[in-house]
């Protein structure tokens, strides 16, 4: 288990054991850059133009600290010394490596700005001592320039128009005019080099660096090299307790100007505090919108703060858009930023084919015939519309892409980024809810469910269905569970839902006729019409998601859902979660495609897929069992005594815990990948709707929890419709509601007027 | 300058400076791997998987010596310890690196098998003390196994089968099936690991890996990591002064059984000394073929043995094959391999388009319209037909490639890989000489002059005449060469050459009326009609290659010759060689293209680009200056005193060292690049043919020696049509030539009978 701790005050994870099982990953990010970065600071800065990511400084971002020839990298500490404090601070909108040593502290805060494309470093250094030093200092930064092989094109050196350095790539025809990099500080220069083998040496390393031997770094320019860097030296003379401020701006941009003018800026202390200051207000004004006080710390911490800012990630943020990705976000941070799940609820909307089904994934456009991209629509348009009120949005006019998307995909090369073709027809955003769901009902194969195509959530079982043949019961399900939520929909608008109710009947029935196989689910027929996730299959016999979903969508209840559930924990449940199929595919099949080709217990492929966990603890709450919900729940915390030291940030949620059939010992119950996850969404639900139960309703806050045995005291606050609402959930005998001193009938709170605040006590039967 | 020496008995280049200004790079290669390494052993293997580069092993090859927990890098010696020993051996065919060190010796020999995809590791270690010593070796070696982002399809492991590590990318509708790798040793492993990050410690690095820390290294499996290595741990005892081999084979296959079956064989000792022999007796075939005593070693040793050799990479072999760069490495070593002259000959005349215009590389397909590959082909045919004779070649008969290469170029996207596609037409290979010729000649534009379309040989003038009117005069001098060559070659076939002679004398007439500026010649005009290459040109007013070239043509002769190489001597010579142009671009320009980009003193743009320098060599000894030749060939040389620590390496001419207008002071003279270049073709005709003056002819050898002043004993032994030559040249007031003790008129030496060896004398007044 990773050490360190969550200082709550301060909204930040501090990491004090600086030498994990894995390098933590924290992310930064703006509109215009992305940065993901280990623990130490070092890491990947991108820049979005136009759609494209331009990567600017990739690997090491390192300070050193040299005095009477010593030196010792003070972010990095590549030689495990023991340093006297040495911390990382994971905080909201910065990151800061924290060290002290040999009397000296340096504290280095990396920041990516509100605008423009460039990342903040602010390097703090201060003399614990009472006798005067003189210290060297030296900031490392790798940069990514060579946007082409002619390293010929490349000049780098000192700028004596800014005192800083200067990175330049200009070509002949070059695919982006975004080739000048340019790192200033506010603290003249003493030396610097430009290159990774100048700084480390041809044949050294960065545990300890050629020109540290050196008093001075080379102060050599450079062309003809792949590896550039921003290596700067500063000679500090440092009173007893003083502590100097270093901060050091680089910038991509097309020109020389634009560098210089946005590198100036930057690169001023006054900016770096602004900066700091927007962030947490940015932060600050979000984070009331839910907080929970439960006998559950880290429960509460994972709401209050991490799980938001994971939400708003927006899935590693230029990795390309994912449909189904997006509206499971969009979903779940409505209630966090409703302007912003307006923007791309629109955005994503026009991207359904003239069919009605989405493509799989936009920027770049990603083709390959996913059918399941149309069920995710109706449950983030409900949310939008319950958080908001806003129902205009249905009346908002939306072209869609141009196109079939069956045919599309198999007539394109599925990776292609091709720009949007707009179809003639265009509707409003009701009619390509309509339109979505219609596609789904009406998309059937010879069983009456749904077809598979290229496939579904299950995005590794993606050769199920390629030949228009195979049909996914899982999806199926889904489908009856979206016609439930468009339903509710067209009755809340008071519009005939009679059509849609019988679609979904008949498609209930077909799961039930031809999806069942003693008792449970089984995950659909391929091509060939074999059976997959059944007892018939060679091979992963049983899968997790049609059994939750099943539950989810209402086709099973009560105590049948209870036995089914069952089932699921002999056959799935292992000390880290649920596998999502079991026993894993050792043997690759065509007839199925990549998830028979991973390795057993990796990702779809028998893997704790957290993702599908994050469906069964809704599942639980479904079944009105907290307990169940939550034990799930406690498997996912980085602390989970039963699978110690499995690598994940504590604060942020892992899509994969590798399974227990994985090969390899020492890699089963591992979190490989950090927190680009649909996970995130679903476990915020899972906690704040599910499990406390306060989700937003069209007429109110509807109130319904469902906590586990255990608890006998919450309290949720929630911002809703711009009313606070300040819950306290008391155990009792009896179930009840008082809202402002008044007892309520049924669970929905009302919402008064703007800006009103509301004190609610609910007793519930635990 | 490097310090190391060829020892000319073994045919090695012995490295003793271990850590050289570079890494100097040695190259190993079948007709299937291609194998790139520093010279630490380290580098790049990929084999050749239809016409595709599949890289296999990328990055460390180290051995590691442990004893009772104390450790070094044998190979690599990070640390920089003081080894009593420590060399690395650039053999013909292997490289081997041999290190002594607190009495142990190791030594690390690398080869590249004749047949399979395979790289063999021999490593033998030795005691040189009289104590048993218990010793643990370790052999790194970095994989590349990842050809899909998929890093769930990689498992890494003991494979019990053979007792070696195996690694498989085994996935779903992947690029390639070569996705198994098996290493294996013939002494049993005492433990393994198959990760970097698990060798290394994921904080860790190769200076002091933390398995090494352990008694052994972890024997886990891994999957979901890109960075594969077989790390290898044997524990070896060792009797005073006893020998051990240990060999290692990594092997590529797409298949389990058969990476198995080759691994086995391959990881024998004898298999390893048979391969060694292989090697030995390959190059023992090829090298007797030219031997030369001179008064300079260097000289002597780079064409007896070195040149030889970098001539049969064929530029880097798997690197795309350009059609001037083939024509011009067939020209070098027809000499030496007449089979593989003739086989690419024949396959890249297949590589014409319709119009005759060649394309200007293959594999893959590069459309960009050069339109200067024409020019190179009589020259490599006329080289054949003298070294083989083999006037039937004349007669095969080959396909074009369909489509005009103009338009074909500008309508395609110029990097695209695209099958071979044939016209209907094809001819004898002399017609597609002629078609060449013809297209040239018939290409011209509004001076008369040769259309400069994409480029010349100068690659990186790629835009002047792009859109159809620029015109280069060094093509059109070219041009002029090739058609001599073509009339050469007409004339001895008794066939009428006067329709070329007179399209020569036409184009020589524009030349002279439009190239020529103050007594010197321009390089062209481009599609805006400005001058390149002249007075009137704002930047690079002056280029080397349109002066040499109006030598080697015969546009210009005797005087004027070497009045115009005192003006080249003026403008261009510098301590290192001699300019490509000066002053070199320092503001881009798109009515230039990439040249105006690169950086002052890079590669084209004002390098000394060797390439350019050997044509100067020998348009020396056109005007039989054979000092300006030689002395202009030693500024080359690795040892030029004028040009300390260049970097390049001793047993390989590198393609240019950087121009002393480049802003970096430092790297100015520096050969950032190793061997793969037409500097070493160009060289040993230089060196051969020019200097040497020794030279197939249609009828006999030709011998016209050219020598430095300096010189007054020369010998040369040559192999000529099966036909030993054994000729010593001796300085005398008179010329003359004894042929097997009887004087012979003119310089063409009679050929006898099959395997018949002469004893010449050439009398040459110096």
């Amino acid at each position: 288990m990773t050490q360190g701790y969550f200082d709550n005050k301060k909204n930040e994870y501090v990491i004090t054991d600086m030498f994990p099982r894995r390098p933590l990953i924290d992310y930064l990010w703006s509109d215009s850059v992305f940065c993901s970065l280990e623990h130490f600071g070092g890491g990947t800065v991108s820049a979005r133009i136009d759609n494209e990511k331009r990567v600017f400084i990739c690997g090491n971002n390192l300070v050193y600290i040299k005095e009477n020839g010593e030196y010792y990298s003070a972010n990095r500490n590549f030689k495990q010394e023991k340093f006297d404090r040495y911390e990382a601070h994971v905080g909201l909108g910065y990151h800061k490596v924290v060290s002290e040593y040999k009397g000296i502290k340096t504290e280095h805060t990396i920041i990516i700005p509100k605008d423009g494309f460039a990342q903040l470093n602010n390097i703090k250094v201060t003399n614990l001592t009472d006798k005067k030093r003189k210290t060297d200092l030296y900031s490392y930064i790798q940069l990514n320039l060579a946007t082409s092989w002619h390293h010929s094109y490349s000049r780098a050196g000192f700028d004596e128009g800014s005192g800083g350095l200067l990175f330049t790539h200009n070509g002949y025809d070059l695919p982006t005019k975004y080739n000048t990099i340019l790192a200033l500080s506010d603290v003249p220069l003493a030396a610097y080099s430009v290159t990774k083998s100048d700084f480390t040496g041809i044949y050294g390393d960065f545990f300890a660096p050629d020109s540290l031997k050196k008093d001075r770094l080379s102060c050599n320019g450079a062309t003809f090299d792949g590896e550039l860097c921003s290596a700067m030296q500063f000679t500090l003379e440092l009173k007893p307790n003083e502590t100097r401020d270093i901060n050091i701006a680089v910038v991509l941009d097309k020109t020389y100007d634009g560098a210089l003018k946005a590198a100036k800026k930057y690169s001023l202390q006054k900016t770096y505090e602004n900066e700091l200051k927007y962030q947490k207000e940015l932060h600050e004004k979000y984070l009331p919108v839910f907080v929970a006080e439960t006998p559950d710390e880290y429960f509460d911490t994972m709401i209050n703060v991490w799980l938001k800012r994971q939400l708003l990630l927006d899935r590693g943020s230029f990795a390309g858009k994912g449909f189904r990705d997006l509206m499971q976000d969009i979903a779940a941070y409505t209630t966090i930023d409703p302007e912003r799940a307006k923007r791309y609820l629109l955005l994503m909307l026009k991207h359904q084919y003239e069919d009605g089904n989405p493509i799989r994934m936009i920027q770049p456009n990603f083709h390959y015939p996913y059918n399941d991209c149309g069920v995710w629509i109706t449950g983030a348009v409900l949310a939008y519309l319950k958080e908001t009120g806003d129902l205009a949005i249905l009346n908002e006019v939306l072209t869609y892409m141009k196109g079939d998307s069956y045919e599309n995909a198999i007539a394109k090369d599925a990776f292609m980024y091709e720009p949007y073709v707009a179809a003639e027809k265009s509707d409003t955003v009701l009619e390509h809810i309509d339109r979505a769901v219609n596609y789904l009902i009406n998309c059937k194969g010879k069983h009456g469910l749904v077809l598979w195509r290229g496939g579904d959530w299950n995005d590794s079982l993606n050769n199920c269905g390629l030949k228009n043949v195979g049909e996914s019961v899982w999806l199926s399900i889904a489908t009856v569970k979206s016609c439930n939520e468009y339903i509710e929909l067209l009755e809340y608008l008071g519009k005939d839902s009679s059509k849609i109710k019988a679609a979904r009947d008949e498609l209930t029935a077909n799961i039930l006729k031809y999806g069942v196989e003693d008792g449970r689910f089984i995950y659909g027929y391929n091509d060939e019409g074999d059976k997959i996730g059944s007892k018939e299959s060679k091979q992963a016999k049983f899968y997790l998601n049609p059994q939750t979903w099943s539950i989810l969508s209402g086709i099973v209840k009560g105590e049948k859902a209870d036995e089914l559930m069952k089932k699921v924990d002999k056959t799935l449940k292992c000390p880290f979660g649920y596998q999502q199929c079991y026993p894993s595919y050792s043997h690759s099949d065509d007839a199925i495609g990549r998830a028979s080709y991973f390795v057993e217990g990796l990702v779809e492929n028998g893997g704790v897929y957290n993702h599908g966990v994050a469906f069964k603890i809704a599942s639980d709450c479904v079944r009105k069992n907290g307990d169940d919900a939550y034990n799930t729940l406690k498997m996912m915390y980085y602390s989970n005594p039963e699978n110690p030291d499995n690598g994940v940030e504590p604060y942020m949620l892992s899509n994969m815990y590798i399974g227990p059939e994985c090969p390899y010992k020492q890699m089963r119950g591992f979190a490989p990948m950090s927190g680009n996850t649909g996970t995130a969404p679903w476990i915020y639900m899972d906690m704040t709707e599910y499990i406390l139960g306060v989700k937003a309703d069209f007429n109110g806050l509807k109130v319904q929890p469902c906590f586990p045995k255990e608890w006998d005291k919450v309290r949720v606050k929630r911002i809703f419709r711009e009313n606070e609402y300040d819950i306290e959930f008391v155990k009792s005998d009896e179930n009840g509601i008082i809202f402002d001193g008044k007892a309520v009938k049924g669970n929905i709170l009302p919402i008064g007027e703007r800006n009103s605040k509301h004190k609610v006590t609910v007793y519930f039967n635990g």
